[in-house]
């Protein structure tokens, strides 16, 4: 595994830990060491445990190891670059970044990767499976690359895909996501805007009408860019999103066929929790692989109000990965996630 | 002055000390009593300033002291109960309650009021002005009964009105005000929705589809209530609102041509601060009485996102008090706002 | 169970469902019946896990389900009224609250009781254990009623213990102890001082010279009250404390020597991490069983500050009942608790 | 005024303008030139107040803009080095780093200066005056170059000051203080330690028995490095500190006693609020000049636990640097700081 020392990287550490089919991870530092002896001199908070030492990388010590598969928790282009290695040498990889999630290569445009061989990486961007378990198990299960979604998207999609698939959903008129998350979604670098004198007491919007989460939120609904509004915002929290979703029906509905709809949709699928009328709170997904979904309704059934909250680092990155893993490698799918 | 142990009172006293044209301001308790001799036992921040003593309520006290004016930063019941009172024995009256500021019986409803005096209450309902010295100073000279506005229309109104009046905005599409509050929002009582413990760290959207400052948005903004949505939202933050406002326009549009709209529309106005293309924050209002406006354009120029900022305590409530006190009595319009 | 709607009831609940050797607990509101009929109405957090009912209290339907030990959460008046009833019947008792852990008479008297039977509170106050099982594993063992200790003092004995009981503490000169609380415990009740507009951005001293929690650290530390000073503070966080302890030592001392002794205090210890001459965080122990604690000493080797940090509700509380239940139950220690 | 982007800096940008005796400061980058045209680049909270423009630099421009008094709001370094060819040049000098704070040379050391010409600097380390309005009025009126108090010292130095100048502090025992601040106090520089996720919801002791502001509170209150002892923690708000201070009496004191001394001390000194045996809290004096002093007693009369607070930002740096400056020029104390 790259990217320990990020906060889903982390995140995605402590979950393995706990997992009772998988070993304890190998960690590498992404310049193949790392500036940490043990991953306890970054996060003093699993000292005690036993030790995660960081390894010199090199993919005989992955083969010694007996690895099945490449964690990446690191920036696009540096999974853009290992990713095809790895698959060529027989590694399946689960890769937490944005490099290869999109299908629609003017989506994929607003990355500007610069990838060694073309070729390959186009088509591991065909083969490469988003993984996203409640819309695509199937796929899944035989991933050898698989494109762990963003944090904004799981949120988004999830609350959308039962009643956009469904036709419930005026497309015509557009669907306006307003999305709040807290500040680890901006990752661990310390800049001006994750300065604590800064984002206490504060709140903004940012990147309106220009996120680059939004080539996934359209490729997964099925929606083009003018039918779909998305405005992110930052939160004085450190982990947690909340969605508030707009949408027009395309007639009046009852409250009670649309939560019919969601609960369906979600049957069987252990990690959404269906509020129906009620509405979610960022709290009560917080440290857990939830989403919660609920949604208010206008008195004459023409317009909804969907909120949908995950915790960013778990769903929304960590989380997800190892429900990933846990399909890809035969696991229960809720194993180390409760 | 009624009111004065609640946030917006306290603010308001702390403001009016500091205004140079008013004197200290007299302060009653609700029950003819205060609980608290001086304001100072309840908010230790003020000691040290000369004192500002609790007094028995009597209309001959106010009229023995030379009192102008009567705030009430009280319940909406008590200000109906009181104000038409003191109207007719001559006192002006700037209310910062709910309760003066619908001209629409329908929309009164959801307030519930009981009034003794039906006609009276009638009479004052019509004559009330409300108070936003933006679009209102002239009527705000002559008020006999301000009606101080509420938080989040302050934010809403003054974001929307110069395109909806300039006939910009697309009203048959609808227009979607997605607000956030500060805690200060939900007043100074101690539930369970404002205890430490369950706000820090979360957010919640509430009372979609049913907020009870609708009416104002809509009669002020000429807007019926299929036109506007409104969802309010907790933010873990002591004070300030962020409204992220969704309009389609009628054609589309040039952003320098709706940034000047803005410019225009607010020239000559001290407190709306037009950050055109750029977007405010809440720390950028915080402790002013500024109302800080901005916006972001689709590509095609098609759809604008509004973002509007403001302290709910001082601009929301307190500041705007003293500023329509300012126009009601002469005095600078900035006079104690700086 | 009784008052699993607190926090630390709350935390007992969620730590019960993952012990692999516990049943899930029987829940029981303090008045026979609960205003909840599952934890999950007030918890939304733990939706999804199968629900957990409240029931009618009866000490037959204790029976019937195989009920083993009582755990109470509850306030210590209560807990007084129950546990006597409770271990006549023949049941094991966990108590939370600070209702058995002392056996000064004076120490108890800040707490005044009145007791239903005086000599069977007597006899029960004699043969109570004090729940620390770093400091009294052998006597947990085989403890009816077992009283768990109290936040503060949890922090503050953990830290002093090896040092006093090794002599190396200078007594005759003081130890000051200024132990910093998140809010939560101060308790779920929503009160003026855990009102999120009072506590956010601020911190405040309070109860100093006179906190109840006194009592338990002269006991278990062997000191009187001339030679220990505790002030408590309330942090604007949720959870943790964080003690700063101040002791002058009966004569110079090496960095090395001190280390050497905690380590050895904590020799086989599962929840005690010794960080040595570094200081530990709260967010090291946030959500954890674990008591950190480190020390700074003074360049002449005379003085010296241990810090030591616990999450409140957890080695504070709720997990600690836990590490005493695996004890009483031959469970390992560290059963449920990873 | 150099130094205007830091947080400091900022804030006595904010006191000068709204200073009726003083003229809108000149603003200089440290580099000659600034990164911003204007200050509210940097602080768009200022914006619509006429303009905060930065100059280049050269000492002609003071001249001909008539600038009576330089503000270096900068690190020590800048100010070893500017400061001197300022007063050579017949400019009064309000310096608000640790540069000119410090008359013995041993507590000199910890800052490592490196001056250009050894003499002046002995010379004005010897002239520079201690600018702590409440114990060197006198002094100051004079002074060419006013060495702006830490917000650590100011907080304990003003506690502490009238018991040890009584008499009643037992030195020998030694005294302990335990202090807080908020994360401003480390700077506006973006770090690890800064970083929203890594403050929030955390609590932490540092530089323990290493603080770089020991220095000027045993110069200040005539104790030596063995009777003092001090520990600052970092606590998760924007700006604040509380110092909870440990005294041993000489002798036992009756509370009456303990209070009329602060209070004598402080009798004309409009900057202190004695609290008696209240306790003061952060939110108090937050945004205020005010240092906030009270005390509790242990009930034998022997021991003494001072609470202090102060805004670091304005008593401990911009609000005391404009006291100062109303004392050197003669405006009223207050001037500006109400």
């Amino acid at each position: 595994m790259f990217g320990a020392t990020g906060y889903s990287g982390f995140e995605l550490v402590r979950l393995l830990a706990r997992h009772e089919g998988a070993k304890k991870p190998l960690l590498f530092g992404r310049n193949g060491e790392s500036a940490y002896k043990d991953l306890s001199e970054a996060y003093p908070q699993i000292a005690g445990n036993g030790g995660f030492p960081f390894e010199t990388f090199s993919w005989e010590r992955m083969k010694g190891a007996g690895v099945d598969v490449l964690f990446l928790a690191t920036p696009h282009e540096f999974s853009r670059e290992l990713a095809p290695e790895a698959i060529a040498r027989g590694w399946r990889v689960i890769d937490l970044s944005g490099a290869w999630r999109l299908k629609d290569a003017d989506h994929r445009a607003v990355y500007q990767f610069h990838d060694a061989d073309a070729n390959v990486a186009a088509k591991l961007d065909a083969e490469a499976v988003y993984g996203l378990p409640e819309l695509h198990a199937k796929e899944i299960k035989d991933a050898e690359l698989l494109a762990n979604p963003g944090c904004y998207p799981t949120s988004i999609i999830l609350a959308l895909a039962p009643w956009t698939q469904a036709g419930y959903v005026d497309k015509a008129h557009g669907v306006i996501c307003d999305s709040k998350s807290g500040v680890s979604g901006a990752g661990k670098a310390a800049t001006a805007k994750t300065h604590f004198v800064e984002v206490d007491g504060d709140f903004a919007a940012y990147n309106v009408f220009g996120h680059r989460h939004m080539g996934e939120m359209l490729e997964q609904l099925g929606l083009d860019g003018g039918s779909l509004q998305f405005t992110p915002h930052l939160l004085p929290i450190p982990r947690g999103i909340l969605s508030t979703i707009y949408v027009k029906l395309v007639k009046a509905m009852a409250a009670e066929e649309l939560e019919r709809s969601l609960r369906e949709f979600y049957a069987g699928k252990p990690f959404v929790r269906v509020f129906g009328t009620k509405l979610p709170q960022i709290k009560y997904s917080r440290g857990t692989n939830y989403c919660d979904i609920g949604f208010s309704l206008s008195p004459d059934g023409s317009r909804a109000v969907l909120v949908s909250c995950i915790d960013n680092l778990i769903k929304g990155a960590a989380g997800q990965a190892v429900q990933n893993m846990n399909l890809m490698f035969g696991f229960d799918e809720k194993a180390g996630l409760q």
